[in-house]
């Protein structure tokens, strides 16, 4: 931690931070530049002791800022697990160097619409499963899923095609219902950041894709998964879907696909992208999943509906099955040129 | 609704459109212009046609883009509701010509660091109570609140000095505990779209602050408000707390005051705000509670604390009691200046 | 300058920036704490220094990143010159205890509307007159402004009404022209960082309002400022008119009344606020410029047209003249409110 | 153009739109819906109109709000030139099926810095040559480029390697000799709006990298090529560089690869990709580079130092010519992954 005092700040000042300092038992070495003088703290911080000891420093006299020199996450972070973790589903390893895609309806609309998709899903190659059963609406007025109808669905269409399944869960007491129902949880983007839903998932230790909160930095990210990690739960997949967008006009939100690359230096935990939510419109989920394999990502989550005109839910950015069918032919040559393969 | 077409559109597909909005019995109206032709809707559209309606025709070939006329909320909308609405709670009102002051403490610590704030409250004009027992932290290693035993704390320093309370709900099983305790929920800026919370709450009938989230747009958080106000409570007051800042270098967040005027003139409900999270910082808070006052706000809500340098959360934010003090003249003088008073 | 080591640096690593930075004559601090190493610079770093040694540090092995004590800026930062700086321009002064008004067309568009607008200015207790001749507009096919005609026009109302003047510049190469018939210079916001023109007008020692684009933090906008200062112009005004919205849907940008009281604490530079650039709605341009008052603001940029219906530029974030007397009343009694007076 | 009326609008503001509208000689067609009267123009609408009457209808009684159907853009869009546009300047083309390559350090400081990583370029399959002389920088203090004499060495280093060049500009009154010096101009993302520089870029002919604003919108990136296009200037290339980003912790901006399917599909125009300057973070520029060809882009931006470690401007963001060497045998193989290949 270092404390930049300010350039007018006096001697006085200076030393009743070094003394605050020191009252913790910590080591405060003065640091003067040309204009100003900073103090670091070359001793080890309580991880409970950074936060407060930030605000107290930065509320005292003369101080212009506190500035971490530490990560505030620890189990997310490469620096202390420098080894690529893997996430492994009935037979399914997301994280390593096949690159696994995951598809399906937004929302679970029925058995037909289900199976069809599921059929696709499997059939062109993909090896996860996904639909909504409980879907977070931004208006109360739309269609707000199925519920415990659509999980039977589900569990019912991965077992038939012999698909791992993934569906969003939004309530911490639904876990039991829907891990019962599903293999994969889903924290959706306006989740990321409820605690009692992640400490719930973390103490339950089922496999999880998080994904980041539309105006979510990365490190905000990574301390969402510490949440669930800290738990004991090492079954964290992150998912990129798109950050707040500077133009409504043309995407839903952008796709920051250079979180791949940063998640990758600075974590150890796989990464998934959704193309679907983040551009909001089908014809551009092909372009935005093959940039997202070549930038480095673990897999992708697609979304894809057997007929987009009748979809309940985001059929304006659903692939048809046919579209889908010829974007994973062009994910796999992709896939080999940056070294990897189709799962 | 409207249909844009592109300009190269062709008379066939002009015709399926316009056949298509037929199927439904809607009635389409042709709008050719200079370079395109646009298609309007002249009928009463079902609620829940609205979206699966917008994205089929979006996925039509020659449609550019589809817009709406209508709004998606219609409780939380002036439009239908032209009176402003108030919330009484003990006699304390939020919304009326009295500009009403919720402060106190981040998290609720102890018995005397709450009690010592509630007192400051109700002896410099404060009507309302905040603390918090349920935090939500952006680190899992930060105090996470009191629970169940700060919850009692409140309750008591509420009835010791004659205010009305307020903590913020994460998980709608607590519903019950935290609806016996306080006086009115608070929904946080990380949960505005937690749905199953929002609807727990509005079939409680128990009033809420509804926190606008970093990055919602005013019709996302009107929409939230939308799904309290659709289970029969009518009890919502909005609080605008800063959005996903330009700048994280000296504020947190960005306090969008504008949100103040561009509420009251598209929502009935009232509309207070918080300068302490947006800033972030102690020095600011005084100038933005002034502004926010002077734009047409109906109450603040802001954090203080006995002893900032020791606080366990929020400290850099949180105003001490003797700038508080000095801080509520100034408010009184300011409320006055734009027709109102200080409750 | 503190470089934070990766957790995993080995000794050899910390050893070789210690090496480099001691090769530049500086002093090197090494600071280790529990999971990670930092080293301090406890040295004046030459200021053409500071970023090629940043980036050389930022790219040795080991290194995790590099951050600044010292501010980039220097000649507008409040911490080298304590007191506040006034401009003043033929007797209105900017930046002291009295709020000045400056109020005009977006664009001149004639010799009437322009003097029907000054006429208002004067009469309602406005100081300054604004209005464009150069218009920098998003589209090619809109409104470009009268050019020097326009200029003409505002030396002649400015002497007529006894009104100081000021106008937008676009190229440094129409600055003769613009400071001859104009008292301030305006920059506007698609031109914060148009280095030639700032330096252009820094050479000149013309007064200048620096606009804050739309997308600056608050520390580029200060160094936008150094360049003009650091020519020999000690005549710079600043001005908050909002940045890159959240919501496009009901604003234009997001007003940051927050800088307000940031600038206030980071810089002796006047600051001013336009509410109606913002806006982009004259519905919210009153409320604005009352917070702004009440924020701290040293003065207003408010467009008021005679006919905003007929206006060629921005008319639907216009004032009509009456609205602007009404508006003039209520911001004198809001500058009371916070020790201040309208000038 | 749309009018939607607000839902308590009275027949007598609805008729006083339709009115105002049919004075100007349109034809305006009412569509009732189920709670909001529109009203919709059927009529093409002159160019110099679109703007004024828009805000003259916004600023009408009972208007809740005013939609255009057309684009302000014309010569820029797909819809009125369907085929893709290409850019040849001495043999290279940008915009057809070959993905070009342009390298080069961010500022020109030596003839053996430049002509080392020219020579570079040319051995590793790269066709242009950046490099600056005229350097845009955020402080006053950071080195400003050699100028002309950058100008000299980057002209000297394009022949004797036999590259094409290009190199930014930022005054207009640059223009003759920048465009006597190299083969295309660019126009940095702080000069996207600078209009005099546009017009006068259009006015000259010569081929022009524009690059993408940090904060603009796709629509008035277009308008900007428009300017520029409208002077009748064809040789505009598009340059997508990064946004304003939400976290600048590890990235300078948001690198938007959605613009880039985006752009291809509203325009005609080609579109190449900065992975440098959005980055920030020379670790993340392979993985980007690779993204944006596979979202198909046109070509990459990238650059490269001989000695990153002493670069005067942009160090760490810049490629070794080890790393550029390759990055470039990568590129290739991802190019033929989209069918594609390197020029």
């Amino acid at each position: 931690m270092i404390v930049a005092m300010k350039a007018d700040a006096t001697p006085e000042e200076i030393r009743a931070v070094i003394d605050k300092i020191t009252e913790f038992n910590l080591k405060a070495v003065d640091l003067p530049g040309g204009e100003r003088t900073a103090i670091g703290i070359a001793s080890a911080i309580p991880p409970d002791l950074r936060t407060p000891l930030t605000e107290l420093l930065e509320s005292m006299p003369g101080v212009d800022r506190v500035s971490q020199v530490s990560r505030a996450y620890k189990l997310a972070s490469r620096e202390f697990h420098p080894v690529d973790t893997t996430v492994t589903v009935k037979g399914v390893t997301v994280g390593a160097k096949a690159v696994v895609v995951a598809a399906g309806p937004c929302a679970i609309e029925s058995r037909d619409q289900l199976f069809n998709a599921a059929q696709a899903v499997r059939d062109y190659g993909g090896k996860i499963l996904r639909g909504g059963a409980f879907k977070p609406r931004t208006s109360p007025y739309s269609f707000q899923g199925l519920g415990i109808e659509g999980l039977k669905l589900l569990k019912e269409a991965g077992e038939a095609f012999g698909l791992v399944t993934i569906t969003e869960i939004m309530d911490p007491h639904d876990l039991d219902v829907v891990s019962s129902h599903a293999d994969i949880l889903q924290v959706g983007a306006r989740n990321m950041q409820n605690y009692p839903l992640l400490t719930a998932i973390g103490d339950s230790g089922k496999p999880v894709v998080l994904k980041r909160g539309s105006s979510a930095t990365i490190d905000e990210w990574l301390l969402a998964a510490e949440y669930i990690l800290s738990r004991g739960n090492p079954n964290v997949i992150l998912c990129e879907r798109g950050v707040h967008p500077l133009d409504r006009e043309h995407t839903r939100y952008t796709l920051d696909l250079s979180a791949v690359p940063v998640v990758k230096y600075l974590s150890h935990l796989p990464i998934i992208v959704d193309p679907s939510h983040a551009s909001g419109n089908w014809r551009y989920v092909a372009a935005m999943s093959k940039a997202a394999i070549a930038a480095g990502a673990d897999g992708l989550l697609i979304e894809i509906h057997p007929d987009p005109g009748k979809a309940l839910c985001d059929g304006a950015q659903s692939l048809n099955l046919l579209s889908f069918a010829t974007l994973m032919q062009e994910l796999g040559v992709v896939a080999n040129a940056v070294g990897r393969f189709l799962a």
